[in-house]
């Protein structure tokens, strides 16, 4: 695997790739890699001959209270990973190289970052579908990996790709979780033993409305509720957030969603001084179903790894 | 020559060219192509192998009360001045193919687009930096060819593509002009026989302000009045700006410009329904140097065609 820093060098090595009849995919992190980007890694090797997977902490999506500062950098380990799961190249510039004058150029979403991430951490997909674009604009034709556990980010990601006609397919793979249902992500490196042992409340509220849409629960505020009492049992976890949405606007209807709805759960939580998101489809019951859930809260079981 | 109207397609067809070698150059345009197109053309041939033209008169940079409607569109006329000047292929994609769906993404710079048309035109630069992001995603690593003509908006182009690393050269080609001085415009086929004799006034404002600061007259407020003055000289042309900025970044220094700098004139003005801008490069006199032109307002000589 071959360790990239300069923006034009990442680009002309690509386009010489394609030249060949190579496929390029691409999966944009933000290191402080773990198994769930290593799975976004296997599956573009699986798809693609040339896997690149940029590394770099983007100080355009953090807020000036948030963790750019503390975030997890550990290059080393995040080499070894990327080979490891398939890679051919990891794309690790600096700050002064993807912004080597004050950035001007602001990418921005309209719609669908209004509410959720986009209302908690203003400006955040700002600098997340600027950074993106610079991306694409570097990578050139690829497919792009992101996880579904940044759901917001996937659309807002794919929305700006398909605006911009960036020639990028934009390849949505599962979260990948913890034995226990936590969803993999880098901040979980900053939990307690205790938050640790909170954290994967968030899921279990998932779960539970997940169940209580499938059996019947089609209005959000329902929704919203059965997860905020599933929070409400970690006295120490507090609820920024739960939405029931639709799963391709992000927009939540003034009544029930329609039977059948493919809607999407989000939930977003501090432990501390760590905040933790998280989301799961449902599909609202179809009109004359049978409830088979009639109690929503009730505790789900730990969900398997990868689910 | 092609012409071509599918986004995909289009990005297919240049990168199969770069694979095998060529070259591949960019001008992009709305269309009601004139001498000053064909410039911008010509310099594409001779420097690639590979020559789109667009032709694609954007939504998204018209305000509502704007000429969007009436902007004068002949593809017909375009493909033929196109081919004669070189063109190898033109893009001339419908609205709906280029924004298939309500456009959620816009691409914004900030500084350079606070003033002159960025203040008279609100929203008008946006729409540039957005669908110009959407021709460079389209035509992947180009040259691309923009006129000093619109010379605000060739900085705003240029910074854009750099901020977000589009593997793209903008290249800047001089304003193209009337024997009379004026700017080679679509615009002015809109003009009335009278408006049309007033509108070369522009141009001799540009050159009177640049006399001046050749001969001595530093501050900027200065070299407003100037072209204000030789603005007034056509009482049907009614001023919307006339600026003395620094070249490189638009800036407008609150006392003079230091001797010896390169500054850019640029002037905003109706003539009837009718908006016309131009510009023109000049250098405040270095320290020292005798003022070879004391009357500033004097009445220039009209400036060749190609200056």
């Amino acid at each position: 695997m071959k360790v990239e820093t300069a923006v034009a060098a990442m680009t002309a090595t690509l386009e010489a790739e394609r030249a060949t009849g190579r496929r390029v995919g691409l999966v944009p992190t933000m290191g402080a890699l773990h198994p769930g980007h290593a799975a976004l890694i296997r599956r573009a090797a699986d798809e693609c001959d040339v896997v690149v997977v940029s590394v770099f902490v983007n100080p355009l999506q953090f807020g000036p209270t948030e963790d750019f500062e503390r975030y997890p950098r550990d290059l080393d380990a995040d080499v070894a990973l990327a080979a490891a799961a398939g890679a051919t190249h990891l794309f690790a510039p600096t700050v002064a190289q993807m912004y080597p004058s004050p950035v001007a150029t602001t990418v921005s979403v309209a719609g669908l970052t209004d509410t959720m991430e986009g209302a908690h951490r203003p400006g955040h997909f700002d600098g997340v579908a600027t950074v993106v674009a610079k991306l694409f604009a570097i990578a050139g034709p690829c497919r792009a990996y992101f996880g579904e556990k940044d759901y917001q980010q996937l659309l807002v990601v794919r929305r700006m790709a398909a605006d911009l006609s960036f020639p990028v397919e934009v390849v949505a793979c599962p979260t990948e979780r913890e034995p226990d249902g936590l969803a993999r992500s880098s901040r979980n490196a900053y939990l307690s033993p205790a938050e640790r042992r909170a954290a994967p409340v968030l899921h279990r509220a998932l779960q539970a409305a997940a169940e209580a849409a499938g059996a019947g629960v089609s209005d959000p505020a329902g929704l919203r509720r059965v997860m905020a009492e599933v929070l409400a049992t970690e006295p120490d976890v507090v609820l920024d957030y739960a939405e029931a949405v639709d799963a391709g606007s992000l927009a939540v209807p003034d009544g029930a969603f329609p039977a059948g709805s493919d809607i999407r759960l989000l939930v977003a939580a501090r432990l501390g001084a760590t905040r933790l998101i998280d989301n799961l489809a449902a599909t609202v019951a179809a009109a004359g179903a049978a409830p088979t859930h009639p109690r929503p809260t009730r505790k789900a079981e730990p969900a398997c790894a990868g689910a």
